[in-house]
């Protein structure tokens, strides 16, 4: 290993209201070691994901906060440089919580997973990774759809929401999905085979809910909460389940709206089911998970689309326009080619 | 049978606002004929339940609302008068949805149960009846206590609460408590065995479930919505569940309040589970529950407390002052003497 260098994004304070570039501070510190029992990776590939927002609020989640001062947080790919692991060796791809950064030194008992040789690492990043597998046992074991339901899925152009309706489709449900573009829209119906569309942002989605599922809405699979679900709320059946995966529309500022009109009335009137998840509690299952996520890649049934962003550089900037939806498909930075 | 009229309150328009006793009208109707394969039945007793509020509303909720004009609904303890049944005979008491009147017919497909000969009524329309099976099948089966868990009950010195708290005792967890006054405080911890009681009326609410709470709520079963329910999310555990029992906060109102902050933000982040239930899903478990509920009951594990209010005529009142929280324990109204 030559370089001497780790490039780093810190979190330099708290956001106050919505996240700006300069929350982060760059900073160049030198290659951590990996120190006994650890391993040094470079990271390849760095995961974008929503709630990345949540992890740098003062408030713990699933996660304590990433403390202010300390590298920004982030799943990443990343390829092992030096180890002192018997499982680990050189050139090894990995999965883990690499961070913002170039490098980053794993202790013995930190999370990281070894990929098999010659994986497809951006699939392992998109539709296999955190992405697919939170779209996946969201919807499947929080959501429990039987053939022939209605699943509304908001941020539906997504990387979760894209694969969500695609999964509900494959299950033999009818797929809704909401958007914030005519084009995001024509590409979830188009290409993904979602039944319908609607855009939330030139749309009264209360009314369009109610065209698009005359038979009502029987799984709500939520990535933005705020109005939209309580407009999915009213229109949800008898024993309906509301997938709680993420709340784009709160994570980034200060003064989060109330809750939906309707809870708790409608959650006891119609019997409904609202929980939350977090992917890497299924990890013991992740075979289960990849094996029919790859099968659907494999057949067709399940098209995945990638927004690679080269440079650690970009980092801040694609957080932020990810929290403002700009990006279609699944939002990742490119730090270093794969063979580099 | 020499009666022949039928005394009854009709819905006379849907309540604006606050539930007022001119939202009922007295009438006195012909006593009705059970007609083929029917039953016609003296009322007794009529269960007085917050859930009554709810089914006069323009909005279906698990039942489609009381007619404007048509008798008011509400579960009743009857007599038997006259049968067109075989399995029903003059003397056989039943439960059912006799509503609030003197008399009713029940058709060959209505819901109608038959007591068990030489039954405790009072018992049966209380701790046995749809007050204890939603105590027991929502903190059972809704909120899967395991033993040392904290379980949070709102409406504490209610029908429901008081039984919740009592059973989550029973199955080894830690009980707090909420109601109104300081007398119903003490009533659920020195008669009833709650480990804490909170007078959400004096007291700081969110301060409180933290002193009384200290590690965290596993199982908040919730009766009332509102801000009590919001500051029971603010202290909910990882894996918590929330119980939605009912909202009487919410259903005596035209403008009902927003949904409490935190939803779904804290339900992703916690990974929380908040479920509705009707009792009546559970009826093909009826047996277990009256088994559990009648053993409880034997060995003086568990208590309950009525609140009889003499005549029909005073039904509406009794209505409106359970809305306002005024009774302690199982309020009804005792239309007849059993054996009248």
């Amino acid at each position: 290993m030559n370089a001497t260098i780790n490039r780093q994004y810190l979190l330099k304070q708290r956001p106050s209201g919505a996240l700006q570039e300069s929350d982060f501070a760059w900073a160049e510190t030198p290659v951590p070691d990996p120190g006994p029992g650890g391993v040094l990776v470079r990271n390849v590939y760095l995961s974008l994901d929503p709630a990345n927002r949540g992890w740098i609020n003062d408030v713990p989640t699933y996660r304590a906060p990433v403390p202010v001062g300390g590298p920004m947080a982030g799943f990443t790919i990343s390829r092992v440089v030096a180890s002192n692991r018997d499982d680990l060796k050189p050139g090894d791809f990995v999965e883990g919580d690499g961070g913002w950064q170039d490098y980053a030194a794993y202790g013995p008992d930190d999370y990281v997973y070894r990929l098999p040789e010659g994986d497809d690492l951006i699939a392992r990043i998109s539709v296999l990774g955190v992405t697919g597998k939170t779209a996946y046992w969201g919807l499947k074991d929080i959501g429990t759809p039987k053939a022939g339901e209605t699943v509304v899925v908001s941020a539906a152009a997504g990387a979760v929401g894209s694969l969500t309706g695609q999964i509900a489709k494959i299950l033999g449900c009818r797929a809704v999905g909401l958007a914030g573009t005519d084009e995001k829209c024509r590409w979830i119906t188009e290409e993904l085979g979602f039944d319908a569309a609607i855009n939330y942002r030139s749309e009264h989605v209360g009314k369009a809910l109610k065209q698009h599922c005359p038979d009502g809405i029987d799984i709500y699979f939520d990535n933005v909460g705020g109005d939209i679900l309580q407009a999915a709320l009213f229109q949800m059946n008898q024993r309906g389940r509301i997938v709680c995966c993420g709340v784009i529309s709160q994570y980034d500022t200060a003064t989060p709206a109330p809750g939906p009109h309707g809870v708790p009335g409608l959650i006891v009137v119609k019997r409904l089911r609202m929980e939350g998840f977090i992917v890497l509690d299924y990890e013991d299952r992740r075979q289960e998970a990849e094996r029919d996520l790859s099968a659907w890649v494999a057949d067709g049934g399940l098209t995945y689309k990638v927004d690679v962003i080269d440079g650690l550089e970009q980092a801040p900037k694609a957080l932020i326009g990810l929290l403002h939806g700009e990006n279609t498909g699944k939002r990742m930075i490119r730090i270093a080619e794969p063979e580099g």
